[in-house]
C-alpha cells in the first residue's frame, strides 16, 4: 500500500533527512550506546540542521513549520537508519511543546533558542517511585515560600535524565487537591537537585534514563510554568502529541523489522531452500504486510487529523494502542524467523526485541489506553 | 475516528439509502430469510429507485457514476439496517460489470438495461463439486461446435443460483491448457440447464445458493463473453473489485454489531451493575473499536485508491483478509457479551454469528488471500 | 498422546457404549434435530441400558458405579457417533445428584427409580430472563403457605425445558437475602405450572429449550428439597461436577472435528495436490493435536482428582474454561480448513460450529470462569 | 491443580536440592552472569552433591537413578532459586547420556568419573554458521586418515562453548550421503581445535555460548563415539529426552514469573488500590494459570511416560513446542503487569524476558517441532 499523505517537498525533505542520519547519526549509534547517552555534540549538530523544534516560531530561531510530517518524516528515518535511543523527539515534540504553548514571552525567549539550538537538552519528570502511570497520585511537594517554590521529592523513569539542561517537574502544589499540580523548569546547577545512577533497562540502551532527587530546591517564580495549580490540566492537553509522536516511532520500528526479515529470509537457505520460501513464512509474512499496511494508514490519517488540530484523546490513544502492540508483535515474530541468529546481538532484530518492549507501556500503558477509549464509549465502571 | 472520505453529496445519498431500507428492505427481510431468498419484486424495486448497476452508461439506463463510494454507502446501509443476503453488490459490482467491460455492444445493449431495472438477475459460476478456490482447476467443458458452444459439466455455491436469470458460467475451451477458459452467458430456459435444490447453509438465510446443471446446453456464440480463450484473465481482472466490495460487507457487519453490543451491555444489568461497566467489557470494546477504526480507515483509502484505479491485487487481498477475520473476531467476542441471549436467534447477533463465517471463506480464503500477498513480497515456493 | 487412565474394563464399556450409540442413537439423531426433542423412547431405552444415574444405588434400580470415567466414556461416545443434545447428562450428572445429595429417603424412593428407569425425564431451573449467570440475583419467588410453597416467576434457557416430568425449581424464601433460596420439585400437571414454544436456538437443534412460566405454582411440602434457604449452597455444591462434565463434551466434541478435519484435507485436493499437504496446514493440525492432548490430559487427570472427591471448584472452572475455549478454537480452525464445504449444513463441522458456540457461555460463561480463578488466586476488586 | 506425580521421597529431595540452590547457587549467579560464565567451582561442587549425571551407573561414580523425576526436580529448582544460565542439564542429560549409550566401556571410564565429578564439563556441537535446524545439511567434514580422522569446519551457537572441557563434535564422514555423519570427542588442548569470544547474546547472561573452530584437528579413533557413520541417527535418538528437558526448564521460568508476579500486582498499588485488584489483572492472571496447570499436567505425565521409555518424538515435539509458547506468553504479559519496572533490569522478570526468547529457537525451532507433530500425523507436502 502506498503512503498517501506526502507531497514532493515532503519527499524531498526525506531524502536530505535520510542522508543525514545515515551520514551523521548511524555511525555514532554504538559508541553512545556502549557509552549509555547521546553525546552533546550531536544534539548541536541536529539543532544545526534545523530539526530540533521546527515547530518553533522563527523569532526564536526555529522554522515555523507547522505540518507534523516533517517531524513524522524525520522521525521515521531516525528509527530506521540512525539511533532510536536519541530522543529528539521526546526534546521538540513532547517537552519543549510546553514552553510554547503555556510559557510567558520571557520565557519562550529564555529557553526556546537554546533547545532549537541543541544547546539545551530538555527532559521532563512526572513518574515517581511508587507511582506509575497514576500521575493524580504523585507525591512531590512544592511549597509556596512568596519569591519561590521549595521542591521535594523525586522522580524516575526519566528519559534524557542525566544530559538533560532544564527539566520540567511536576510537583502538588495544593496539598489536599488531586489534580492541584504546577510544573517547573528545573535547571541544571540549582542546589539540592540531583541525579541518580543511569537506570540499567532491558533495551535502548543509548537513552539516559535516570532517576531525579529534589532537596528542598527553590525554583524561582519565574521558572513556573503558566499557572502553577494547572499543570495536570497542561500535561492532559500534551498527552495526544506524545502519543502519536510514540506511535510513528514504533510503527517505523515494526516497518524496519519487517524489511530486515525479508532480506534475511530470501538470503538465508535451510533444507534445501531458501526460509522464505517456506508457506508458512509467507503466511507470517503477508499477515504482517497487511496489518502494518493497515494501521500505517490509520496513523498517517491521525497526523492529518492532527494537524487539523483534531486528533482526540481517544483516538491518539488508539492508534498508540494499536502500534504499540503491533510493534511487538511484529519484531517476536520477524525474530522467530531468524532462528539462533535473533538471539544475536549482532543482529540488529535482537536489539529490537529489547528496544521495543517499553512502548507497550510508557506514555501510558496498553490498559490505559484501553480505560481511556472504553471510558469514552461510555463504558464506566460507575455502579448504578 | 471520523469517516474521512465522503462530502455532503455522499452524506445526502446514505441519508436517502437508508431511509429506503429501512422502508422497503428491513420489513421484508424475515420473510426472505423463511422464504430463502429475495423476492423479484424487490430488485425491481431497487432498480426503479436506480439503485443497481448505478456505474452503468445513462445510454443503457444507468447513472454513470464513477464512484465506488456511492455504492460503499448503498452496501452499508443495507448491511446494517436490511439483509445482507440481499445480493444486490454480486449483480451490480461482480457480474454485470463483466458485461461492461468485456461485453460487445450488442451484449451490452441486450442485457444491461434489464440488469439495471431489476428484471433480470444476474449470478456468476465458477466454482466446482471437488475444486473449491482452485479455478484454473474446473473440470466443466465447453466445446466449439461451430455456431454455438456445448456446455457440460456442473457448478455449486453458486449464489443467486435459483433466482438469476442469467448466469456467466466459466468453462474449460481449450482442453489441455490449465487457463484456457471462456466464459458464457446461460439464460434460463436454455435445454439442458437446470438448478439443484437450495443449499442448506449455515447462515445468509435469505441469500439463495445452489449447484448448477449442464448437460448439453447449447450456448449461441453470441453469448460468449469476449475471447472464449481469455476467460481466466477476465475473472483475475474482477477480483479485486469482488474482494473490495466483499470487504465493505464485512465491516459493516462488524461495526454494526459493535453497536448492537454497545447498546446491550449498556443497557443489561448483572451482579448489580451493567455488564458494561465491568473492566472486561470496557477493555473489549475498546480493543475492538481501535481495529474497526483502523481497517474502517484503511478500506476507506483503499476505496479511494480504487476510483483513481490504483487498487493492486494484493492490497485488494489485504483488505478482504483483514476485514473478513476482523469480522469474525469481533461478531464471536461481541456474542459472548450477550451471554445467553446471544445463543438465541431473536438477538440479531446470533444470526450475524451464522452469516458472519462465510467471509472468510468466499471470494478466496484467508489462506489464498496470503498467498496472493505473500507472493507478491517475492515470497514463493519454487525451490532454489 | 495415549490416554492414560482407562484400564480394560472402561475399554469394554466403551466398545459397548460405542455400538449402542452408533446404533440406536446416530440413525435417530436427524429426526430429532428436525424434532427439536429427543422422543421418550429413547430415554427409556437408554435407561434399560443401566446408562442412566449409574452412579444411582441399587436399591432404587441404579448400578451404584462410583467412577466417574464411566460417564465420560459414555458421553465422550454419544457426542462422537450420537447426538450432542440428547442431554443423557444433564439429567444424570447435574439434576439427579441434587436428589441423591440432598433428598430424603422419601424423595429418593419417589423419584429414582423413575430417572434411572428413563420414564421421569429430569430439568433445572435456575436462569431467569434477565438475570444470566447472576443466581444470587434471581426474581422467582417462593412463599411458606403452611402446608405448601407458593411459587411465582418464570425461568428461561431451561435444557429439557420441554420433555422434563420434574423440574427442580430455584427460588427466592427469604425475601431479604441475597442467598436465601430454596429448590422444589416441580412436576408435570401442576396447575399453574407452564412452557413457553421451544426457544429458537443457533444451534443443538435436538435440545429442547424452553422457557418456564410459574403461576401461582401450589409445592407440596415433600417436594422441597432439604432445607429450603439453603438452596445456592446447593447449588454451588453441584457446579464442579456439572463443569467437569460439560468439559467432557467440548472435549470430545473437539476431538471430533478434528478427526473430521484429518480425514476431510487428506482426501480433498486442491492445486494438484491434498490440503492436508500444505504446510498451513500441518502447521494448524499439529498445533491443535498438541492442544487437545495436553488439555485432555489434564481433563483426565480432573477426572481421577473427582473420583477422590478433591476436585476443587477453582480447578473445575479453570477445565470448563480450557476446553470450551479449545472446542471454539479447534472447530473454528477445522472449518476453515473443509473451505466452502464447511458452511454447508450436509458437513458435520458446520452443526458442530454452531453447536459449540453455547459452551463458552453455559454452566457460567468464560468470564465467571475467570472471576472465580482469580478470585482463589485472592485477586480481588475490595478496594485497598 | 496439585501436582500428581511426586511422592514424599521427591519432596524430601527437593527441600534438599532447593536449600542448596539457595545457599550455593543463587549467591553467586550475578557474579557468573558479569563474567559471562559460570565459574568451574561451581561445577566442582555439583559434582560432590551427586547432582551431575544422576542417572550414571555406581561403578563410574553416579547414583544409577533411573527417575527422570529427580533431574525434573533439580531443574525446577535451579530455574526458580538458581541460575537458569547454569546448564548443567545439558552436561547431564543432553551430552553425557551419548557416551552412556552409545561409548564403548573405555570411554565410559574414561569421561564419565570426571563428568559426574564435575572435573570435566561437556558441551555438543552440532549447528554451524549458516545451517541452523537444519543438521543433515552440515558441512564440517571428518577424513578417514587410518588411526585418526582429521576435523575440518566450524560450529556456532555451542553452549558451554568456553568451558567445556570435552566437546562432542558431529562432522560429515561419507562426504556423499546426507546422513553419514559421526560423533567425535575433542578434548581441550587438542592441536587445531579454538574457540572464539563469548557470543553477546540477549540474554542468558551466564551461559557461555561460543564459536569453535575446528582446523586439521587429528581425533584419536579411540574418541569415536560408536559406529562414525551413524551420528545422525544417535542424535535423533536423544532428541525426546533434550526436548522434555527444556520444557522443563520453561514451565518452571513461567511458573516462577507467574508466582513473581503475583506478589508484585498484591503489593503495588495504582488509582488507589492495587493492580492486582484490577478486573483485567484478575483475568490474565486466571487464563495463565489455567494454562500453567494444563500444560503442567501434560508435562508431568509425559515425564512419566519417559520413565517408561514410552515418550515418543512427536509428543516431546508437542510439549516442547507448548511450554516455550506458553513460556513466552506468560512471562509477556507478566512484565506487561509490573509496568515501568519491567523494564528495568533490577527486576528479575526484566531478566527473565531475554533469557525466555531463545527457547522457542533452541533444540529445534517451534516450526521443527509443528513439522515434526504434522509429519506424524500423516501430513506432509509430498506431491500427490
Amino acid at each position: 500500500m502506498p503512503r498517501m499523505i506526502f507531497d514532493a517537498e515532503h519527499e524531498q525533505f526525506r531524502d536530505s533527512v535520510r542522508r543525514y542520519v545515515q551520514g551523521e547519526i548511524a555511525p555514532r549509534a554504538e559508541a553512545w550506546r556502549k557509552a549509555g547517552r547521546v553525546d552533546r555534540q550531536a544534539w548541536r549538530d541536529l539543532g544545526a540542521q534545523g530539526y530540533l523544534l521546527m515547530w518553533a516560531p522563527e523569532e526564536y530561531g526555529g522554522l515555523g513549520i507547522d505540518d507534523f510530517r516533517y517531524d513524522q518524516i524525520l522521525y521515521e528515518e531516525n528509527v530506521r537508519h540512525g539511533e532510536v535511543g536519541f530522543y529528539m523527539q521526546l526534546h521538540s515534540r513532547l517537552v519543549a511543546p510546553y514552553i510554547g504553548h503555556f510559557g510567558s514571552p520571557e520565557q519562550k525567549a529564555r529557553f526556546l533558542p537554546g533547545c532549537i539550538s541543541g544547546e539545551t537538552i530538555l527532559a521532563v519528570a512526572m513518574t515517581e517511585p511508587g507511582a506509575g502511570s497514576d500521575l493524580a497520585g504523585m507525591k512531590m511537594r512544592a511549597e509556596d515560600k512568596g519569591d519561590h517554590w521549595l521542591l521535594n521529592g523525586s522522580k524516575t523513569y526519566i528519559s534524557n535524565g542525566l544530559i538533560a539542561d532544564v527539566v520540567l517537574v511536576a510537583a502538588r502544589t495544593v496539598p489536599d487537591s488531586r489534580y492541584g499540580i504546577g510544573l517547573f523548569l528545573v535547571e541544571e546547577g540549582m542546589p539540592g537537585f540531583s541525579r541518580g545512577q543511569k537506570l540499567h533497562k532491558m533495551g535502548l540502551d543509548a537513552q539516559d534514563t535516570a532517576e531525579l532527587f529534589f532537596q528542598d530546591v527553590k525554583v524561582p517564580k519565574a521558572n513556573v510554568l503558566g499557572d502553577a495549580t494547572k499543570g495536570f490540566s497542561y500535561m492532559m492537553q500534551g498527552l495526544a502529541e506524545e502519543r502519536l509522536t510514540g506511535s510513528v516511532l514504533s510503527l517505523a520500528s515494526a516497518q524496519t523489522a519487517f524489511d530486515l526479515t525479508m532480506e534475511y529470509i530470501q538470503e538465508r537457505s535451510a533444507f534445501g531452500t531458501t526460509i522464505g520460501s517456506f508457506q508458512n513464512s509467507r503466511f507470517k509474512m503477508a499477515e504482517l504486510r497487511s496489518q502494518l499496511d493497515s494501521v500505517q494508514t490509520f496513523l498517517d490519517q491521525c497526523v492529518l487529523l492532527h494537524n487539523r488540530r483534531e486528533l482526540s484523546g481517544e483516538v491518539a490513544a488508539q492508534i498508540k494502542l494499536l502500534t504499540s502492540e503491533l510493534e511487538g508483535k511484529v519484531i517476536d515474530e520477524c525474530l522467530q524467523l531468524f532462528g539462533g541468529a535473533g538471539y544475536m546481538e549482532e543482529y540488529r532484530i535482537c536489539r529490537m526485541y529489547r528496544d521495543a518492549r517499553i512502548t507497550r507501556i510508557f506514555a501510558g500503558t496498553s490498559e490505559i489506553m484501553k480505560e481511556i477509549i472504553g471510558r469514552k464509549l461510555g463504558l464506566d465502571d460507575r455502579r448504578r
